[in-house]
């Protein structure tokens, strides 16, 4: 529900107050950086009172985890090449272009600044767990239809394959291009396919 | 060559000032984090004033990548367990170990926070080069008593290993422990043994 106020803000309600303001929080951790990151800036661009925002999120850590675990219930697209290790690839390019994008960018920066904070564990958990679902989904698949004999710890797949694309995002800070999404593709697989 | 100063301070020059300044940013990052990091606290703990580290490093931020990659001529201990698997795990061992220790905490948060910079691009690639060695050696070593055969691609081993563990520590928060790291061996080496 949104109303105009006489100043010419907004007046957002409940899910539209809290879809505006975390996808600010996103954008302001995108352009001034984890440092620069400000609940007057969020406000500003979500075009609601800062009071709004520190009435729902008493301090700047919690608004930065909501804006990073807001994501754990959406449904990720399950590419159907035809084989696993299309499959795989698509999923990892998906991954590359997530981390490539602003909004990939600023997630990394967040998540990096608060895996030391105990308040968030539990929704940290529940994240990381849903973006690994894919790839398990697409392992229990092939062994299903017979492409993969062997199947890979399924628990730790997600971690092997995609934790390398992370790391040259977060610290070494090497290309992520499609030969190098193959060969982690195809190191990862060689010899689990029949 | 180290003079006692009226003050108190010692007059540290070379590569003693260095080698003080640079341990020191590591204790003052892993005590305040990248963000409560400051030269004259690094100045004070190293027991020098502020005037000769900015001398030699004129901004913070090329003292925090000094202090980083002051750890690119280390040699690592290379592992001799008697088999590829053991070798590996030996290794990674020693990874967990060191992300685990304050030195290591305070080394990822410098090398999260200065990825992006493109001053530190070289010696970025040195740095992580040299962490790859071991892995590169243990690979080869292996390849040549016929312990595998099927040598997987040497560039990205070191990355498929450890990233996870990086991706841990960084991101995810889960633990660390024996079990994580022989499933991680075991889903790398599944394939190459002969």
């Amino acid at each position: 529900m949104i109303d105009k106020l006489p100043g010419g803000k907004l007046r957002r309600r409940g899910a539209h107050l809290k879809a505006a303001v975390l996808s600010a929080v996103l954008e302001s951790v995108n352009e001034y950086g984890i440092r620069g990151f400000s609940v007057s800036d969020v406000a500003h661009r979500a075009g609601v009172h800062e009071t709004s925002v520190y009435r729902r999120w008493s301090e700047s850590r919690a608004l930065l985890v909501a804006a990073l675990y807001d994501r754990t219930d959406e449904t990720l697209p399950v590419p159907d090449t035809g084989s696993l290790r299309g499959n795989l690839l698509a999923h990892l390019r998906q991954v590359a272009d997530y981390l490539a994008s602003p909004t990939g960018r600023a997630s990394l920066q967040i998540a990096a600044a608060t895996v030391q904070s105990d308040a968030s564990e539990k929704a940290r958990d529940d994240f990381w767990s849903s973006r690994s679902t894919v790839v398990e989904l697409l392992l229990e698949r092939a062994r299903k239809t017979g492409e993969i004999v062997d199947v890979p710890d399924p628990e730790i797949a997600y971690e092997l394959l995609a934790a390398p694309l992370y790391m040259r995002v977060l610290l070494t800070g090497r290309p992520i291009d499609e030969d190098y999404l193959t060969r982690i593709v195809d190191s990862f697989l060689r010899e689990s396919t029949s």
